[in-house]
């Protein structure tokens, strides 16, 4: 792509609210734009990022046999009463000309019990996993964070069911580890799975799967030296104590973003829709749910916190929205052109300044902004070579473009 | 995938309002399940079909360099009320906890004008097109025909900028080109571009891409030889005249599915959000806009619609949920699992009817029912060969598994 003829430029000011780092970077950078309060258009560099997370998401999920499907958002009044929601305040209602209500689905739970219940009747239909990706709804009081806390957001959520609380737990266990993979697949290898509350709908714990950093806000309790981990809410162990679970750590109590959540919602949702499935033994049974999210824009918006330094956002490799931020300078557009052909040819996904009427300084300003991880400069300066430099590094070196390509190649 | 692992199989019961044969066949062979009427979930069969079809469309419009973005479903009344359009019938509203209103977006005018605003400086920026694929919604009085006609669904919409009349008519010649091949892609080459009404918001004719079907609702008015259509609603010619471009053929009438449509919206919603560029001599000036649409979701209705027969669906090639249905009858598993992995390591996406309690006669109806276009049957009867069929046809081949091999790659 020619940074010429992107949509989302960079730009120098952003709307008053934006005080988190996420929301400034990724407006700055030309990643969202922001319609209204906690509600984002995603420009075409935010939404190859997302689409990435998503895709690593979506093969993991697949590759533990879960099956993905599109559920509706408009979702009927009658569901909503059928499980006691209709009166959860963050959900969005809406009244067609005719009458009939619906409310905006924050979570599926009232599709897809109903749904799975219409194909499961024995126990050989169990163990079943259903996952979608798309947007979800919340009527926050207060949108904030920029894309951590919208009203409109992207999710990954996934409901299991069960013949019974043994076979639920084995999956549960698995969900965890797969979520870790996803996780450090997108960059994020220091995650804490902490014990937190159920929720409204359950006496049963959960986890959230959390990153530590002061933009979150969420309260950890968790080991010096361990994995050991609790939502502050749910706790009455203080920082400074032993930790319980090893017992050499100290607590320390720390900021986190919550970047996915798993649940035992157990057999609630079950009964509230009628499903039940044939045993082994021809007993009648409710199938054991479980309930997993992963908040892709949230996602998106973490990374940055996580990963940006003073001049802008520093993507890791895996999600960067290119991987090749190639810039020209005056004399260097035929030398540039070629290296851009050989890229594009060997299938590395690059952004090319172009820009005829941009200074030097802007084209470097503005690739530390967007952050793609590898930078390339030619110039009349650098002959047949090239000048190369990661994001994250402060070396630049001056190389041929073989040893470029090949080195890229490597990485791809 | 195993269909014994597949979730949404065939059904035989369907609910009271599904009388059209696109609601019918997708519901029976597990393509959608109805949550409301109107609302569907995509279930992984259909869910493949629209990201098939998503997918040809997004690669034409990247390929004459729209720009992919994602704009909300949450429009704020404020940006409704600019355009006069919060009164609008179809337009789903919702009001917050803390009493802020919005609209379901049905269309993007309201979103991608303001937001096109803050990156058009220039002539030089122009032209500017924009494209996502999301759901839409629309208060329709009475959902109808399946997922022809639902209160939520599947829409590709596109936006152009242009520095004047004749930059938007040479795009708008170009949209109605690709959507020709967007369209021919995916097994729809039948298609009547057709004179039609601009709607409420422009006195200006639009074109409707429209496919020639008793299952429609738009009632057209075309010429029996050359390209000549118009909807009945804006013409004052009849049946049986001559037509009027081409002198040569008969009008005739028929009834037809819109698939798509594009509109020339000119300046109305640049002039809404005071959307101006500075032109090549100096002067200030509005920029002139046309809006693109296509229907995903009812693009899977009409192929459904379009092709059929009395034992089910008969997906074209290109964006069939898999390219061949391998059924195994007793006694051939073996035969049958090293068949399913030469076909997957082929990359030759492959659905097994694995089942072992189910018939030959079973899974035969079920495979026509589904409409995979390659129908392969191995049974102790083949030995080494194995039956290849394909779904449109009648005659069977017995042929080496080596030939299928190759027939099947050949037209991957």
């Amino acid at each position: 792509m020619k940074y010429s003829q992107l949509f989302g430029k960079t730009r120098k000011t952003v709307p008053a609210d934006a005080v988190s780092v996420n929301h400034e970077l990724l407006l700055k950078a030309g990643f969202v734009d922001q319609a209204s309060s906690g509600v984002f258009s995603w420009l075409p560099l935010g939404l190859r990022v997302l689409t990435k997370i998503e895709q690593v998401i979506r093969e993991e999920l697949t590759g533990i046999g879960s099956h993905e499907v599109a559920m509706p958002t408009l979702i009927s009044k009658s569901y909503w009463e059928k499980t006691k929601r209709w009166d959860v305040d963050i959900l969005y209602k809406t009244k067609s000309q005719t009458g009939k209500e619906y409310g905006l689905g924050f979570s599926h739970e009232e599709i897809v019990a109903p749904l799975a219940g219409k194909y499961i009747r024995s126990y050989k239909d169990l163990p079943l996993s259903i996952f979608q990706i798309q947007r979800k709804f919340r009527d926050e009081l207060r949108a904030k964070s920029g894309v951590l806390r919208g009203r409109e957001f992207g999710m990954k959520d996934m409901y299991s069911f069960h013949k019974d609380i043994d076979d639920f737990h084995s999956y549960y266990e698995l969900v965890k580890q797969i979520y870790l993979k996803i996780f450090s697949k997108i960059g994020l290898s220091q995650i804490k799975i902490t014990e937190a509350s159920g929720g409204v709908f359950t006496k049963k714990h959960s986890h959230e799967f959390n990153v530590l950093t002061q933009a979150g806000e969420t309260d950890l309790l968790y080991c010096s030296t361990c994995e050991f981990a609790q939502n502050l809410d749910i706790t009455t162990r203080k920082e400074g104590n032993a930790c319980p679970a090893c017992q050499k750590g100290k607590l320390m109590v720390g900021k986190a973003i919550e970047v996915g959540n798993i649940f035992d919602i157990g057999t609630k949702y079950a009964e509230d829709f009628g499903v039940s499935f044939i045993d082994k033994d021809g007993g009648k049974k409710i199938p054991h749910m479980g309930c997993y999210g992963i908040g892709t824009t949230r996602l998106v918006g973490t990374i940055v916190e996580i990963y940006h330094d003073e001049k802008g956002i520093v993507w890791p490799e895996e999600i960067a929205p290119y991987r090749v931020h190639l810039i020209s300078l005056p004399g260097a557009d035929v030398h540039a052109k070629s290296v851009y052909k050989e890229l594009q040819e060997k299938g590395i996904e690059v952004l090319w300044d172009d820009r005829e009427d941009a200074s030097a300084g802007v084209k470097f300003a503005d690739a530390d902004l967007i952050g793609i991880p590898w930078r390339l400069v030619v110039s009349q300066k650098t002959g047949d070579k090239i000048e190369m430099k990661r994001r994250n590094e402060k070396e630049v070196e001056m190389i041929s473009i073989e040893k470029a390509m090949k080195e890229l190649s490597i990485t791809n």
